[in-house]
């Protein structure tokens, strides 16, 4: 598996407007964008630092993991995402390694990239997001 | 404060060869180091991907705070650290901006690089690293 780098670092927020507050004016890092998910009920907030991004979310209305996520563990780091070549066929790699990633296909997410994931309970505590640049 | 990128991701593991297999021969990320740091009782296993470092933390026997991580919260992310251009200044920053990092001057960290860090208590639940390349 090709993986290239950390592309993004999700984080869970209660207020996602005052956590890129802090990152923004006290650490300096600037915003890259704000968006609305509405099918995931999420408010993201992008943040950029080198070549890696962290992704601040806070959950709308409704149902969301993320806001699972805060009721059972509070805010912090939520996943990683490492970007790879072909989420295609780092599927079928993990695979071939026994392990299961949450779709049988990767799935087009947020920006049109190709993504799947890989459940914490496989990979020692650490929710795992494979995605794939859109060229 | 200039920080320059994502410069490792700590990760609180019970086993750091398991995961550092998992890391290195699943995933395919390169192990750069093995250490064993007596005076905080910890095994440190670095596997890089991009510009990143992924430090893979094993308490050893005694005290040490990944041990206490462990038992409250399992496996999993433990905290992030950013590199900077001068520690030393970023800490008055935050002082500045009244944030109380844990140490009123940075201290010298594994690698001779200087460091200081924010509690997760002042930082929306993710304990925060900054250090500094050593010139």
């Amino acid at each position: 598996m090709n993986i290239r780098k950390i592309e993004h670092l999700g984080i869970a927020c209660r207020d996602v407007e005052k956590v890129a507050g802090f990152y923004s004016q006290v650490l300096g890092l600037p915003i890259v964008s704000r968006e609305t998910i509405e099918a995931m009920h999420l408010k993201v907030i992008k943040v950029r630092t080198g070549e890696s991004v962290l992704e601040l979310l806070e959950p709308l209305e409704g149902e969301s993991v993320i806001r699972t996520f805060l009721d059972k563990k509070g805010e912090g780091f939520h996943h990683v995402c490492f970007e790879v070549e072909d989420v295609r066929a780092a599927t079928g790699e993990l695979k071939a390694n026994g392990l299961i990633p949450i779709w049988e296909e990767p799935k087009v997410g947020a920006g049109g990239r190709r993504v799947n994931f890989l459940r914490p309970g496989q990979t020692f505590g650490v929710l795992i997001e494979l995605n794939q640049a859109v060229e």
